[in-house]
């Protein structure tokens, strides 16, 4: 696999999203954001998804430039109209917003309509943390994204719905960014094109029994799933279902978006990708301290990891530091891509008339 | 095992209560959540506690009609001193709080200090959506009660640390209770009594090797814990490390406290047992229309539960469906207590001159 700076990763994407209509900031912005999940490691979301927000521009499903704004303003909550702009850029207007309204009164909450592909959920609490915040944020997906059983079912009724928190400290922030599902589909496609087995305990196939077999998640086939993915929590999945509904309800209900229904309740909706909302809340404003709650978590980072190894494992880390960590590793050594991701990318460019040189 | 009237175990926490000291509405408060935990069959935080409780009010650890406050008010959100009273005053002080508040200005958070044990979480968000918000609760315990192990670590550095989310439906509401460890440290000492292993993949042995014999948490006695309890997750463990991590961050952190430190920072900062937190939202603020939400929770709920079922499953239902089925049930039929339960409960009454005939 070869492996390209980051730099010249990044300057593609920028000539990518301008050459579809976006203006030069908010191309950089979405560079920034998916070379960023790549640095991190979190391919799935990174820099491979040049080829996909392409398309969907070429397709005009996603709307470079449209202006995103606040539908409704309550102060504290907001209701943003993310225009089907790229995610990233109504994500980004979300995190400014409530970034300057939990400085001013300690907490901020808002939630998105017509928001597409918000890319690495964990980025925007990480920016709130970045800021001396505490964030917290969930996304789930329109109807089509639908793999996740409840717990006890057979067909799936949510997506893999993540969740996000961050957290400053002295260093970098805790940051955990989770799937509420067992596995995300898209390492169930990964172990069927590499003839792989599949771990116990991740999906079902179109009889609801278990299975470790891709194929049989596919109906033996390529296509659309027939099988389901299982909700995070083995035998406790019941927790990781009630997760996913919350991510569900805070990140849809709320906004009046009625996502899981089997049908849209609201006539002539237009679509979106990712239901996608956003809290804030600034300890400053709790204790009246502002330093005391970095303080405090880096205090908390210090006793957790002084834990002593459980055999079997190497270290005790804080949620976000592999990331973290792999961020340093790969903006000296380069990003590695795949030659079909590369291939790819150079095809979506030249429909641009880009030459990607990947 | 005998089963007694809600009324009347109900009438006993009262009496047991205004003997501790308390003031008759919070008697009532107090013994109407530990009889509502019960009929909800989360026996562990029911009843039972009217033993502990008293025990504390004897020993000066809580005080009965202490003054709740706000210590600091930043408007949308709030420090709230508990005093140490019963934690079930000073959270639902704290209901109240945020209730008001964010029907006012669409959210509002509070957090704690010096509260005591808070009983059943999901009683706080609950609250809150039978009054049509959303609500979102966590618990981190102090430091004597950190049993669970950080991710790749062997000795306890959170407690069970659980979280909790409500929201309303046509009838009962969505309702998550759930700890962010594998299991309770009571059920690990239930099964000792018992003579009884546990599944595997929840506890580690004194070495931090994976054990299904409770003894061995134990130290093969009876004494306090050597061995620990893995975070929720098996294999994906460091997901529910990371959620305990977001309790303690949210619950202690936020408000100041340094829970999780290995010292206390604050030079002569009394106990707590629980930090509490609490998050409500008003959806109505965010979508101008207060009836929405619940309408579309209510048509998410007929989704999700439409799946057919897995086999081995019987049903599909929401969280805490299952609670509430039992409180019905537990209304009519009674509630049962161990014969050592009620011989313990009517030791406790007898030192403070009521007479409690269980």
């Amino acid at each position: 696999m070869r492996t390209f700076p980051a730099g010249q990763l990044h300057d593609l994407g920028v000539e990518l999203f301008v050459a579809c209509g976006a203006p030069d900031a908010e191309a950089e912005a979405v560079a920034a954001h998916l070379v960023e999940a790549s640095l991190m490691g979190i391919d799935s979301h990174g820099v491979v998804r040049y080829i996909w927000y392409v398309e969907q521009c070429l397709a005009g499903r996603i709307h470079p430039g449209a202006r995103v704004q606040v539908l409704r303003d309550g102060g504290h909550v907001a209701l943003v109209d993310c225009a089907m702009n790229f995610g990233q850029i109504g994500a980004g207007f979300m995190v400014d917003l409530v970034r300057e309204r939990a400085r001013d009164g300690g907490i901020a909450f808002a939630t998105s309509r017509h928001c597409h592909h918000v890319g690495r959920l964990g980025a925007y609490p990480q920016a709130l943390a970045e800021a001396g915040l505490f964030g917290f944020a969930v996304a789930n997906s329109q109807r089509h994204g639908h793999f996740v059983v409840p717990w006890g079912g057979r067909e799936g009724r949510l997506a893999t719905n993540p969740l996000a928190w961050a957290a400053p400290t002295a260093g970098r922030p805790m940051l955990l960014d989770m799937s509420t599902s067992m596995t995300p589909e898209g390492k169930v496609r990964t172990a069927l094109h590499a003839g792989q087995q599949l771990p116990e305990g991740q999906i079902l196939d179109a009889d609801g029994l278990p299975t470790t077999d891709p194929g049989a998640f596919y109906g033996n086939g390529d296509g659309p799933p027939e099988g389901a993915i299982l909700p995070f929590g083995g035998e406790l999945g019941y927790r990781g279902f009630g997760l996913g509904l919350l991510v569900e309800v805070l990140g849809a209900s709320i906004a009046g978006v009625p996502l899981g229904a089997a049908e849209p309740a609201v006539a002539g909706d237009v679509p979106y990708i990712n239901g996608f909302s956003l809290l804030a809340i600034a300890p400053g404003a709790v204790t009246g301290d502002g330093d005391r709650f970095a303080m405090l978590t880096e205090e908390l980072r210090a006793y957790v990891t002084s834990s002593p190894v459980a055999p079997g494992h190497e270290e005790v880390i804080l949620p976000g530091e592999r990331e973290f960590r792999t961020l340093d590793q790969r903006q000296n050594d380069g990003i590695p891509l795949p030659p079909e991701t590369c291939r790819l990318i150079n095809t979506v460019a030249e429909k641009l008339g880009v030459r990607a040189n990947l």
